[in-house]
C-alpha cells in the first residue's frame, strides 16, 4: 500500500450522513494499489469494544492519482464508531486517526477510531427536492426579449441583433420574459435563473441601488409577480440573483456616507478606510460598488431583510448570491437560516468558481455555479488540454470534492455571462451536443444559458451577452432536439439520484447514471452514433462517424 | 515528487487567516522529497494576472510520512489568490487545484488557483488572550478538600484517604476549593477547571438535575461567588463544567415528560422513540441520563440561557462542555454566540476526544481537551509503543491538526478524571517529570489534574478520582518543584507564541518553544540530566543520569 496516499477525514466530504440513519464513508487509496478487499468495521461508539460491524468499500471512483472506495452504512446506532480493514497479499491492516497499523486495539478505540460522534438531523446537508429533477435556463434579462413595447425607449441605444458593447442598453425586460414562457417550457425547461432585475445604472445590474425596487427598464413588481405566477402555473421554477457582497454606490446608505462621512448612521455599513478623502473596500477595484460590512449585524438584518421580503412577497424559489465567496460564512449561515425559514425549499446558489467545500457542508448554500466541470469541459472538448482518460478522471476528481447530496445540488454550466460562449470555444457543433448530453447525466443540476439552444455564439463579456435571435427559435435542429429531449429524462425523473459512474476504456467515456449510459468519444476514431431525434429515448440508429461522437442508451 | 503525498486545502488548517492581514499557509508532502525550493506565488484575487508576489515555505515540522512547509503572508489586499511553485532538481512543478502541473496559465487562475476570496475579521479563529500564559488545574470537586465542617454529612459514604468505589462519597465541596486558593496560587496555577457543581445525586455530577442551582452538598451560590470572587483577586480564572448533551432524568422537564407523556410541554425537548413503555435517546446506555433534543430551538434557548447565566451572574471564565462531540454543530455555533456576546473572552473547551477540527475553525468552540496528546505520551513514556523519533512525529502530526489559534488554545493534559492516572501508567518518575516539563512546552495549555503535584495514583475510574493527600503537599519535592517552575516560566509569558519545532536525532527529542529549548532523553541512554531545583531557571547543574532523563533550556 502507498500509504502517501491514504486518506480519510470524518466529518468532511469521506464521511457525511445522508439522513438520520445513514452515513457515507470514503476511503482515498493510490489508484495504483488493488487490495483484496477494504472493509470498514464500524460500531456503536459505547459497545465498539464488545461487537462490530463489517461493510465492504466498493472502488467507485478514479482520477488522476487516487482510488476511492465508498459504502454507504445504515446505523441502528447514530453514535458511529469506524476504523478501515484493507487487506493486500493475505496481510491486513487497519487504518485509523494513527494512519496505517498492523494492529489495531479495539479496547483503546476512544483515542484513536474515526468517528461521527453522533448524526445529529440538524447538521445534515439536505437535498432540495425540486432540483432532482430541474433543468435551469439562465437568462441574461436584458438580452431576452423585449415584452413591453409601451415604455420609454430612451434609455435603448443598440439595435436588437447588433454586437453587445459593455455600455449597451437592447431593451430587454421581465415581460419579454413572460412573453416567452410557453417557449422555454415547450424546451423542456422547469427553472429560470435571471440575473438582476432590481434598480440599478447598467445593463448587468449587479450593482443594485435599491434591492426592493425592480429596474424601471425592466418593468416594475407587477411584472415580476405575473412572470412568478405564469411560471409557477405551468411548473416553472424562478431563481433570482442578487449581491450580497456589495452595492451601487447610489444606494441611500452608501450615498448617506459621502454625503455625512463619520455623522453618516451608515458609516459601519461599509468598510471605510480613510475619512478624507473617504476611501472605502468595494468589489474588484471598482469604487462605484463598495463593499458591504457584514460583520454588522445590522447591515446582515437589512441584506437578510432583502432575502425574505421576495420570498415572501412574490414567492421566488431561490437566490444565486453574487461574489458569494468574499461574503463571511458567518452571514451565509445567518443568510440560510432566515430563507430556510421562509421557505424551506428556497435554493442557495453561491457564485463560487473554486473548490467551495468549506460553503456546501449544510449550514450555508445548498449549491454553487460548478465553474470547476465547465473548466473541466473545456479542457477537453475546447483546449484539447486533456485526453479522454484524463478529462474522465477530472470528472471522478469534481465528484469527490463534496458530498452526494451537495453533489446533487451543483448547478452544472457550458458557459455564463460571465464566461465565453462554449460552442464559440468548442467551434464544433458535435463537440457541442456531446458536451451537452453530459451535461444532462452528470450528477447535478443542468444549467443551459439562453440561446444555447440556438448555438448562440459569443465571446467574453460583452460579447456573450448578446440578444437572442428569434428567427431561430423554432427551428427544428438537432441541437433543439437534444436539449429537449434530455430536459425532458432530466424532468422525468430518469436522471436523478447521486450514484454515478465515469469510466474511460480505449478512449471511449462510458458515463452511467440511473438508467441511462452516456458513451462519448473524444479520441477522434469510429463510435456508434446518435443522431438525436424523435425516437432518441426507446430505439437510436446506429450510425458510423469519426470525430466527437456520443450515444445515450437506455439500461 | 511523490504526488501522492502533497496536499492543501483552502480555509482549513492548511489555510486560514491569523488576523485581518496575515495568513498562514501550510503545504505537505512526502518527507522523503527535499526539493531545492517551494515557493507560494501569490497575489490580490483581481491583479493576479499581472501582478504576483513570492514567498518562501519553510519546511518546519515532520511527521511519520509527510513533510510541513509554511509562510506567514503579510496582505495589502486580503482577496487572497495563490498558487505553489515546487523546484526540483532545477525543474519548477506548480501546485493549484488542478494539481501539480509543469506549467501554470495565470490568465486561468480564476478557475484553478487556491484562494482565500475575502479575509472576513468575523471567520477568524481568534486567541482567548489569558490562555496563553495560563496553567489550568482540574478539580473533582469531590475529592479535593472538605471546607464547610458544619454541614450534614450524613450522605458521606468513605473516609477521606480510602480507596473510592463508583457510588462513594467522601465530603469535597466549594468552600474546601476556596480553602486552598492559596495553596493553588502557591503552586503557580492561575486557572480552574472544576467538575460539575450543580444539583446531582452522583459524586461526578455529570448527570444534573438542576442547572441553575449548586449540588446542597457542593455548598450554595454564595459560596461559588466567593470561590470566584477569590480566585480573580488572586488572578485565578474559574471555569465551569457542564452538559448540554444530556441531563438527570431527574431534571423537572424530563420528570414532566414521564409524568404525562405525550401531553408534556417538554416531550419534544428529548428524543423519544417509543411512547409506552416511554424510551427515549440518552447518554451511552445510561437511561437515567435522557439526551436533550438540540434541534428543538426551545432546548436551545434554554441551555443557552444556563451558560449566559452563570456567566452574568457569577463571571465565570469559561466553560468546559461535556460529550460535546455528540451535539450539533449548530447548536455550538448558537451557544459560542451568546456566551462571547456575555463575556467576550469566556473559553469554550470541548471533550472531544478525536480530531475535533470540524469543532475548532472559530465559529464553534475555542479550544478541546486534547486527549490525542495524552494518547501520545502514554504511547511514548507509558505504553513502549512510540521509539523518540515516533513521538517527535506524533507530535508534529498533532500540529497540524488545527490552526495556529486552536493549537495556541488546545488543553494538553496528562491525565484526569476519565483515564488513568499517568504517574500510574508510566510507574516511573523520571518519565513523570519528562512528560510534565513537554506538556509546558508543548505549544497550548497545560492542565495538571488535582494530586499530579503529589504524584497521586489511580486506575481508571473510580479509582482515578481519589482524595487528594494534604498531608503530601508541602512536601518540597522535585515533582513539586517542577511544577512551580514551569507554572512560573508560562505565566511569565516565557512559553507562548504559535511557534514551535520538534525534532528527533540520535534519540533525542529536541521541543524548541520560543525562549526556551526542551531536551528529552527517551532512548535509554545518558544525556545531561538537570535536577529540578531552585535556581532551575537560572543555570542548571548538569548530571550525567541514564534512563528518561531531560533539560529545560534558556535559548
Amino acid at each position: 500500500m502507498n500509504e502517501f496516499a491514504i486518506e480519510h477525514i470524518p466529518e468532511s466530504k469521506y464521511c457525511f450522513a445522508e439522513n438520520k440513519n445513514t452515513v457515507t464513508l470514503r476511503l482515498r487509496i493510490s489508484k495504483y494499489d488493488n487490495p483484496e478487499k477494504i472493509e470498514v468495521i464500524y460500531g456503536g461508539k459505547y459497545e465498539y469494544a464488545s461487537a462490530r460491524y463489517t461493510a465492504d468499500m466498493k472502488r467507485n471512483h478514479e482520477d488522476r492519482l487516487f482510488a476511492y472506495y465508498t459504502a454507504t452504512l445504515c446505523l441502528k446506532d447514530v453514535r458511529l464508531v469506524y476504523v478501515f480493514a484493507i487487506t493486500e497479499n493475505g496481510k491486513t491492516y487497519f487504518f485509523s486517526e494513527d494512519g496505517l497499523t498492523e494492529h489495531y486495539d479495539y479496547t483503546l478505540n476512544y483515542y484513536n477510531c474515526f468517528q461521527l460522534a453522533y448524526v445529529n438531523e440538524i447538521d445534515i446537508m439536505k437535498q432540495v427536492n425540486w432540483l432532482q429533477t430541474a433543468t435551469f435556463y439562465q437568462i441574461f434579462v436584458e438580452r431576452f426579449n423585449i415584452g413591453n413595447k409601451n415604455k420609454d425607449m430612451s434609455y435603448v441605444n443598440m439595435k436588437w441583433g447588433e454586437l453587445p458593447e459593455p455600455k449597451s442598453f437592447a431593451g430587454g425586460d421581465i415581460k419579454g420574459i413572460t412573453d416567452k414562457l410557453e417557449y422555454i417550457k415547450n424546451l423542456g425547461i422547469n427553472a429560470l435563473y435571471l440575473t438582476p432585475v432590481f434598480s440599478s445604472v447598467s445593463n448587468h445590474k449587479y450593482d443594485i441601488s435599491d434591492y426592493y425596487e425592480i429596474d424601471k427598464n425592466f418593468g416594475d413588481k407587477k411584472d415580476l409577480k405575473e412572470l412568478i405566477e405564469k411560471s409557477h402555473a405551468l411548473g416553472i421554477k424562478v431563481v433570482l440573483d442578487a449581491v450580497f457582497n456589495h452595492c451601487s454606490e447610489k444606494l441611500s446608505q452608501f450615498q448617506d456616507v459621502l454625503k455625512n462621512g463619520k455623522n453618516s448612521e451608515y458609516y459601519d455599513w461599509f468598510i471605510i478606510t480613510k475619512d478624507s478623502p473617504l476611501e472605502y473596500e468595494c468589489f474588484a477595484s471598482c469604487k462605484y460598488m463598495p463593499k458591504f460590512n457584514t460583520s454588522n449585524s445590522e447591515v446582515c438584518a437589512f441584506l437578510i431583510d432583502i432575502a425574505t421580503y421576495w420570498i415572501k412577497e412574490f414567492d421566488i424559489d431561490g437566490w444565486r448570491l453574487d461574489v458569494s465567496d468574499e461574503v463571511s460564512h458567518d452571514f451565509w449561515r445567518q443568510f440560510r437560516k432566515a430563507v430556510k425559514k421562509a421557505k424551506p425549499d428556497c435554493v442557495l446558489i453561491g457564485e463560487n468558481w473554486h473548490d467551495a467545500n468549506a460553503y456546501l457542508r449544510g449550514d450555508q448554500y445548498d449549491s454553487i455555479m460548478n465553474y470547476a466541470f465547465t473548466k473541466a469541459c473545456l479542457d477537453f472538448y475546447a483546449f484539447g488540454y486533456f485526453t479522454p482518460k484524463q478529462f474522465a478522471e477530472k470528472l471522478n476528481e469534481l465528484l469527490m470534492r463534496n458530498s452526494n447530496a451537495a453533489n446533487g445540488m451543483l448547478l452544472n454550466l457550458l458557459d455564463s455571462h460571465d464566461t465565453h460562449r462554449f460552442i464559440t470555444q468548442t467551434k464544433d457543433n458535435d463537440k457541442f451536443l456531446s458536451a451537452l448530453a453530459l451535461l444532462y447525466v452528470f450528477v447535478g443540476v443542468p444549467c443551459i444559458y439562453y440561446g444555447t439552444e440556438i448555438a448562440l455564439q459569443g465571446y467574453h463579456d460583452p460579447d456573450s451577452r448578446r440578444t437572442f435571435d428569434w428567427e431561430k427559435a423554432d427551428k427544428n435542429t438537432s441541437l433543439m432536439r437534444l436539449i429537449k429531449h434530455m430536459c425532458g429524462l432530466k424532468s422525468g425523473g430518469e436522471l436523478s439520484g447521486a450514484s454515478i459512474s465515469v469510466k474511460e476504456n480505449g478512449g471511449i467515456i462510458e458515463v452511467k447514471r440511473d438508467k441511462y449510459k452516456l458513451v462519448i468519444n473524444g479520441n477522434g476514431f469510429v463510435v456508434k452514433y446518435s443522431p438525436v431525434n424523435e425516437s432518441f429515448s426507446n430505439k437510436y440508429k446506429n450510425g458510423m462517424l469519426g470525430g466527437w461522437g456520443f450515444v445515450l442508451e437506455k439500461i
